[in-house]
């Protein structure tokens, strides 16, 4: 199995998509919120690049069945239900309802790598549920960290590693390139303090600033979940 | 002093290039070749990208000032007079001649950045000159590894690592981006075993099967020289 590790948020070819399974990461908080959503009986979500996109698609189904979650700038939209903090996202408010997602870079990663043979989304809180079904799933593996406005991300980058170390552990023979390589290195560097990780990030420290700190330790559990979020036809569902 | 390292080999805005020091890293092999063939007494070296262009170049200078050198899947070019191992810059065959080198990856990078404030030629042989450099010079920096063809290399990685901990080491405030503190992360890992990056990289293993794996002790070897290449009107001279 080869595995790979996209640092920055490009679009990588779709020819070689196809014959991938894609594992999303958006620590920092976007597949954070997916997995704990739908950890708490979320129906569905339904990821959108653009807010005016997701309150025109809200209208598009009945009343009461669906919730509009996301920031920009870190804050909850003017008019949406929840922000992107996932403790929002509790059994009480989501679960059986839809959610339509609109964040600065994880929903727009998901259409990135659209053309991926199976996309999942990783996070520290499914990682090794993550791990576990794609070495079912068999194929060479791309590791796509949405990144910070297209900048590297070093949340992002330590739970790729994470999910490196976390199919080495299963003795499988595994081809890594030199970013999936780097990736383990700097999970290794973080391996017993990962909440340090998030803390020294540049997205973790503005999160801090805007007093969203909290986030930070929720988003650092790890396999608290065994939700396998699977994006297919523009929706994201438990597996 | 904001220190950033771009993992992949992307042309940045060029607005945000002009207020910054570019150094650009082709461990493996053309900037070990650049900083090793100035230092060897060569008067210049003209990087371009394709081989026919850097052909017809050759003939604009007059017989016998210049000289060809350059790989296409790390083998010399036909008709070129010199490869690219580092080696065969030497002091007989080089001093006070003009190079037109043209590589896969790191004669192209110099051309992605163009719009730098300024451009230097960054390797293991002359980091702590680099480092001392970019202080002196006093602007933002970006770090730029030339990458293995689009994709993240990792013993470009460790040396933007081991410049931001020249940079590190003099004491002047830092600011480093999540790439940046990555990068040192990286460098710290391989600290005390160098060359163990390059063997393990994609690329040094592609070398090390073509019989090459001289050239990676070479390119391993730290602050041999204390050469500052600069990259100005197309041609790079030493500083």
């Amino acid at each position: 199995m080869h595995v790979d590790v996209q640092f920055l948020p490009f679009p990588p070819s779709p020819d070689l998509l196809t014959r991938r399974t894609v594992v999303v990461m958006d620590i920092l908080r976007a597949t954070s919120v997916m997995v704990h959503a739908l950890s708490q009986g979320a129906a569905e979500i339904i990821p959108l690049a653009n807010s005016e996109e997701a309150l025109q698609r809200a209208k598009t189904f009945p009343t009461g069945t669906t919730l509009l979650g996301g920031e920009r700038g870190s804050r909850k939209i003017e008019g949406f239900d929840l922000g992107n903090s996932p403790t929002e996202y509790v059994f009480e408010r989501v679960s059986g309802k839809r959610l339509i997602l609109t964040t600065t870079n994880g929903t727009k990663a998901f259409h990135s790598v659209s053309s991926g043979r199976e996309i999942l989304a990783g996070s520290f809180l499914n990682v090794e549920a993550i791990a576990q079904r794609c070495l079912e799933l068999g194929q060479d593996l791309l590791l796509f960290p949405s990144g910070d406005e297209g900048r590297f991300s070093l949340e992002d980058a330590v739970c790729a590693g994470m999910l490196v170390e976390g199919i080495l552990k299963k003795g499988r023979p595994v081809d890594l390139t030199d970013a999936a390589r780097a990736a383990h290195i700097l999970f290794k560097e973080f391996e017993n303090h990962l909440v340090e990780a998030l803390r020294l990030s540049n997205h973790g420290k503005d999160l801090i600033a805007l007093g969203l700190g909290g986030d930070l330790a929720f988003c650092a559990q790890t396999d608290v979940t065994d939700i396998v979020p699977v994006f297919a036809d523009g929706v994201i569902r438990a597996h």
